[in-house]
Parts: C-alpha cells; sequence; structure tokens
C-alpha cells in the first residue's frame, strides 16, 4: 500500500503553523508497513485541491486527508472529493448528535454552520471525534482508499489511533511487514560515519540503512522487511552487530531516547544525584533535565552564575582563579562544578562555562567552552570545546556534549 | 511569483523530523508578497524527484528545493536537477575552501565524500553556508528560478535571510508588494478575541486580518495589498487603530518580538537588574533570557532550587514557610523572589513554584503555579495561576505569564 498524505489549509502555505500532522501520520504508516512517498501541503482553494488529488491518484492508493472538515466556509475538503468522486454528501446521526451533545456540553448555542460538520460522503465508515465536532471518514473507490482527518493535532490524531489506525489495517494484506530500529551516535559526523559503513549503505537492499544528522548527533535507520516479525528482527540484528564493531563507540541509544534522557537513566540506576552550574548555557541544561517527569530523583539543583559577580559572590569562585586564568577557563569550570556540588550535597556536578557568541570574551574565540566535572570523592576534571556555530547551537551543542562526557565518565 | 517548496528527505516522509523549512520560507514569502500554493515532501529518491521537479514547473515559476545537499550518497537533489534542465555541475573554490576550512577548525580530517558538497550548478548564483558545509544556489531558466537550500534549519534559516532573500526580491517586479504586520496579545483566548473583533474579520478585504493562537498567545496578522509601501501601510494603521480600541490592553507587542525579548527590552530601558529563582520551570525562563544577546546587561543570574533542600538550604527559604505553607504557596514563593534578589544584589528577584504535572503535590492539583515578584525596596508579592495543560504546556505557560506578570508591574 502507497500513501500520500495531503494536508489542507492556507495556513499552513503562510507558515502559520508546522505540518506536524504530516510527520504523526508518516510515523504511524512507518510502523504499520505502508509506503509515504509525498506529502503535499494546499490551500483551502477547491481547483488547486481537485488538482492535487488528481495526481495524488495517480501515485498512491491510500490518499490521508487531514484539515479541512470545520464548520467555516472555508473548510472544503469532503465537499471538493465528493464531487470529485462522485458522491453525495449525507447527514450522519451519530456525528449529528455528539456535535449538539458538545454545545450542550459547554452550554453554547450551537450556530447553524456547525451542522455542516455532520455532513458525511455517502457510504464512508464514519470515524468518530472524540475530542471536537467533525467526525473523520474512509471510503474506498476504484482501488484508491480516501481517508479523511481533522486539522488540529489534538483531535485528529487520538481519532487516528482509536479508529484510523484499525481501519485501515483491515484493508492491507498481511503479507508483509516492515520493523526497524534507529541507531543514535554523538561525536562523529554525519560523512564520517557513513565512510566507515560505506559498504554497508552500498550493498543495502534488506534491511536498508538511512542516515540522519541533526544537531552534532547522527542517528541510522535500519529498516527491515518480511513477512515474519522474527526474520525481520534479525536482519535488524546483524546489520546492527556489523554496524556496532566500527563506531560502537559513538553510540549512546537507540529509537527515541537522547543524551539527556540516558543521563538520567544512568544517573538514577547508580543512584547518583546531580547539581549544575551554568554560564554560557543559561539553564538549558538543568531545563531539560527537568522536562523528563521524575527527574527530581536526580536533579538536586543548580546556579545559572551568568555573570561574573553570580560565579564569585553566589558559587564562590574565588577571585584568583578569575584574575588569573579568567571565567573562560577549565580552571574556573573545576571550581564552579565543585562548589555547586558542594552547596547541593550532591554526588556529581556538572558546569558550562565559555564564549556563546556573538562577541568574543577574554580574548577567547567564540565557541571556546569549558565543561567540568566534580565527584563527591574530590575527583575533578574539565573536557574543553571548540565549536563554530552560531551562539544557539553552540549553548545546544555545549548541552549534549556535556551529557556525553558525564555519561562516558560515569 | 507563485512559489512551491519542495522539501526533499526520506526522515521527513518516516516522520522522524518536521518540516519545519516548508513553514520559515512560507512565512518568508508572504512577507515579501510571493504566493505559495504548494508545498511537496518527496523521499530521497531520483525518479520521485524528478516526478516532483515536472509537476512543481507546471505549476510555480519558483521552485524552491531544501534538503539532499550533503555529502552522502542518498543526498541527489542537485544532482537530479542538473540532469532534468541540463545542467553540469562544477566544483566552486570558495565552497571547497570553506569546506576545507570547517574541517581545519575542528582540526578533523576531511573524507573525500565532503567534497560533493562543493559542487554547484553551472552558471548558478552561489548562496554561501556561514553556518555548515554545503552552498546554497539560485538559477533560472526558461521563465523558471531553482532556489536550492540546504536542509538542516540552522544552515537553511540564516542562508535565507543573508542571501536568498535578496536574491528573489531582485527578481521580482516591483508593481504590487505585501506589507504585513503582526500583533501579539497575552491573556486573553483565541475565541475570545475573534468575537470582539468579529465585524472586522466578517468585513476583512484589504487589509486582511488573520488570527493565530500559539501557546496561550494570541497573534493577528495584518495584511495589505497595494503598489505603494505608503498606502498599505495607511491601510494597516486603519485595521490596527480600531483593533487596539478593542482589546489594545491584551497587546504586548509587534512582528518577531515575544514575552521575553519585551522583557529585557523593558528591564534594560529601566536600568533594572533581575534574578531569578526557579523549581517546577527548572531554567527554563533564564534559559529564555540567555538566548538574548545581551542578556548579560540584566540578567544578574538565579537558580534552580528543584528539591525542597535547595530550596532551604541554597536558596535559604525558611523551613518555617515550608512547613506551614508548602513548597507550592504563594508565601514561598515570595520568599524565593526576596532571597534571590538579595543573593545576586539585583532590583528585581522573580520566582516559579507550583505542580507542573504529571503527579500532584502537597495536595495541590496539577497547574497550581506561584509566582513571586521582589523588588528592592522590599515590595515583594505574588501571583497564582491555575492551568491545565500538559506538564510541558504548563512548564511554558508559567514562564510566559511571569514575563507578563512583570511587564505590567514594572
Amino acid at each position: 500500500m502507497d500513501a500520500e498524505i495531503i494536508a489542507v489549509g492556507s495556513e499552513l502555505l503562510l507558515g502559520q503553523i508546522n505540518n506536524t500532522n504530516g510527520r504523526f501520520l508518516s510515523q504511524q504508516f512507518a510502523q504499520m508497513g505502508i509506503n509515504v512517498f509525498y506529502h503535499t501541503v494546499v490551500g483551502d482553494n477547491d481547483r488547486r485541491l481537485q488538482q492535487a488529488i488528481e495526481i495524488a491518484e495517480s501515485r498512491a492508493n491510500l490518499i490521508v486527508f487531514t484539515g479541512g472538515l470545520g464548520p467555516t466556509k472555508d473548510d472544503l475538503t469532503k465537499e471538493t472529493i465528493a464531487r470529485h468522486i462522485g458522491k453525495k454528501l449525507v447527514f450522519n446521526d451519530e456525528a449529528l448528535q455528539s456535535i449538539e451533545a458538545y454545545f450542550q456540553k459547554r452550554d453554547r448555542a450551537m450556530t447553524e454552520n456547525n451542522k455542516k460538520q455532520a455532513l458525511v460522503l455517502e457510504g464512508s465508515e464514519v470515524l468518530a471525534n472524540d475530542h471536537g465536532m467533525a467526525p473523520g471518514m474512509v471510503l474506498s473507490k476504484s482501488g484508491i482508499t480516501y481517508m479523511l482527518l481533522p486539522g488540529p493535532p489534538s483531535e485528529m490524531e487520538p481519532m487516528f489511533i482509536s479508529y484510523g489506525y484499525e481501519s485501515i489495517m483491515n484493508k492491507l494484506d498481511k503479507h508483509e511487514r516492515i520493523e526497524s530500529k534507529v541507531l543514535r551516535f554523538f561525536g562523529i559526523g554525519e560523512a564520517e560515519l557513513e565512510t566507515v559503513i560505506d559498504d554497508l549503505l552500498v550493498n543495502q537492499t534488506n534491511p536498508t540503512i538511512a542516515p540522519l544528522a541533526a544537531e552534532g548527533e547522527v542517528t541510522l535507520r535500519i529498516t527491515a522487511k518480511d513477512s515474519s516479525k522474527q526474520k525481520c528482527e534479525e536482519l535488524i540484528l546483524t546489520a546492527e552487530k556489523e554496524i556496532m564493531d566500527r563506531v560502537g563507540k559513538f553510540y549512546y541509544g537507540n529509537d527515541n531516547t537522547s543524551l539527556i534522557k540516558e543521563l538520567v537513566k544512568e544517573l538514577t540506576v547508580r543512584k547518583l544525584s546531580i547539581a549544575v552550574a551554568e554560564s554560557l548555557t543559561g539553564g538549558m541544561f538543568q531545563e531539560q533535565l527537568t522536562t523528563i517527569p521524575g527527574a527530581g530523583k536526580v536533579f538536586k539543583g543548580g546556579i545559572v552564575s551568568y555573570t561574573n559577580d553570580a560565579k564569585s559572590n553566589v558559587l564562590g569562585v574565588s577571585g584568583g582563579i578569575i584574575s588569573e586564568h579568567g571565567v573562560v577557563s577549565g580552571e574556573c569550570a573545576k571550581e564552579m562544578a565543585s562548589n555547586v556540588r558542594g552547596m547541593h550535597d550532591a554526588d556529581v556536578g556538572i558546569s558550562f562555562t565559555g564564549v556563546a557568541g556573538p562577541d568574543e570574551q577574554e580574548d577567547k574565540p567564540v565557541g571556546t567552552i569549558f565543561i567540568g566535572i566534580s565527584y563527591r570523592d574530590g575527583n575533578t576534571h574539565f573536557k574543553e570545546l571548540n565549536l563554530s556555530g552560531s551562539r544557539e547551537q553552540n549553548r545546544i551543542r555545549s548541552v549534549k556534549y556535556g551529557c556525553h562526557y558525564l555519561l562516558n565518565d560515569l
């Protein structure tokens, strides 16, 4: 089954929002073993939507539409499809009732134009909207399946999970399945990684291996096709072994993990608490730590010592070190890490100091960054980075290097 | 000029990342008065990319490609385009030098496949990549302009701003221009705002008024079309006045500003320094402050007192207050704000404490948040929030409310 995802909405073409629906559905289809060869975004325009449908029909047999099912005049997805495939729009009783219920629940008067949302393609399977008003629908005609979903992700995603997924699965032949696994690497460039596994990439058929670089990280997605799940997993494992033999030392996790998640996991397993002192990263490391529920078990707290005063007065970095080495120095990083660890009575202290940019500092070039690591037993050391990104890239990469160093150091 | 944006990359079709480039470029083109009628996402596949190009040529005269310019074998955008429009790929000396410099700077060995990135379409205008290796390029042939940009947003966005924007502006006929202005509001819901200006939304022709809600904020984009820039600005001003008369008290800034930017601006103008104590927000407020270059002039530093220990031991919140009111309390917020202000000898102290979720705390429901504000003159007070979002939404909105309250309080 080859799918095309068509997102309908002028707000997407004006850049007001991202097409996150395209990404969500693509993830779902990848897991279901359905190829997605194109995404199309088209505005609330009858003629252009019609053209997009014709193109999609020429290259896909599953066309999923998101958006344009609402009550307003510019919502025209189902009207355009109905005319295009020659189907009537008929009122759906359950949909109408749930729309009325929706307004009763909020005791607001239902305006007439809301009824329009209960119109569905005649003969289609109706997908209930548990989080909004406009129902979804699925209809197959001349070998092509049309799926219509609402635009708001808060309605579309649960609708697909609860009803859309199964509706499509029932149409799939069960002969072939796809399994995939993402390996995550840090500290090696995309080109460098690819050179090391070049022969694997050239000769790949099943499984396939796809590299992707993002903010200093590289991932490899291994995807296997076979009728049996077990065979898929064997194919993936064989490729994974070969890859890990060559670049295993840069590997840090797989699938939907991240460096910060791995760090929290590692600290939790080892029952180690951490305290953080940040200068150039301005709290980014701590902010990321605390996005993870339960981080409170390992994260004691920290200091954002953005100014020299804060470094000496709050964090207690000795004036001697600042005057002798400057705040952009390994010595300062070490004292920041060890002092913040002590203040919080934590097992581990980590610190970030350096020049994010745009301007140099203490005659040190933009991208000069020092990361300090300090342990309860007094063992304290630092790593130096020389980055060459923008201010924001340097901050983001410093945080990732901090996780990377500490993970390898523990 | 009608544009189509083609994002090339299988990772997009696998749902590994969002097509944020499509959104960014659409925003740019909207401001430039260029219509964007379609986004297309296609994988790293020569034949399907070729088909996408042919379709785009039939409906656009500006085709912008993002992605597929990298060093690896699956990067084939410029190769496919070169063959399709019958142009050679030739080495660009500056690009080659900057790629070599890129590796020298990091002192890493340059692998051979990186040179591929210096190949450009013969006769094209080359756009330098100041944040990566692969250069962009612009070429016009048979009335169609092809623009090739790298995939990583951290490279593509600055390249477009610095070089791509002007390159396209030079190709535009100057007869009709579009001017637009975005008004930003906080503290009013989208539905509520729309009700208040409903008549303006219904009767709009020129200028048009488009509302958009995002994470507790609402923006209104006013867009005017006319041959004269001055006329456009008059049209916008008239609409703006009408809107501000009705909802001006919720307005905080326009265009690409943000609450945090406005706050830094305000503190700078008033020559006030700030210190920050964060619990549930885990450093997010300080991280956002420090994304703004020059924040060091107003931001002294702060504390992430994530645990009760940190609140009492590091921030010195009295045990009495914690035992009597709990850490999720206005009393605790006030002491956090006043203590962090004192520790940093700052003019203003702000604090965040509360229950982000997923679990309740001290028998207080998720979303119960207290923001403390303290001034050098001793004036200290707090605001209570009752939010109903996810953990991450509650954290993000707390930070925005903090900016909002402080801006109105100053």
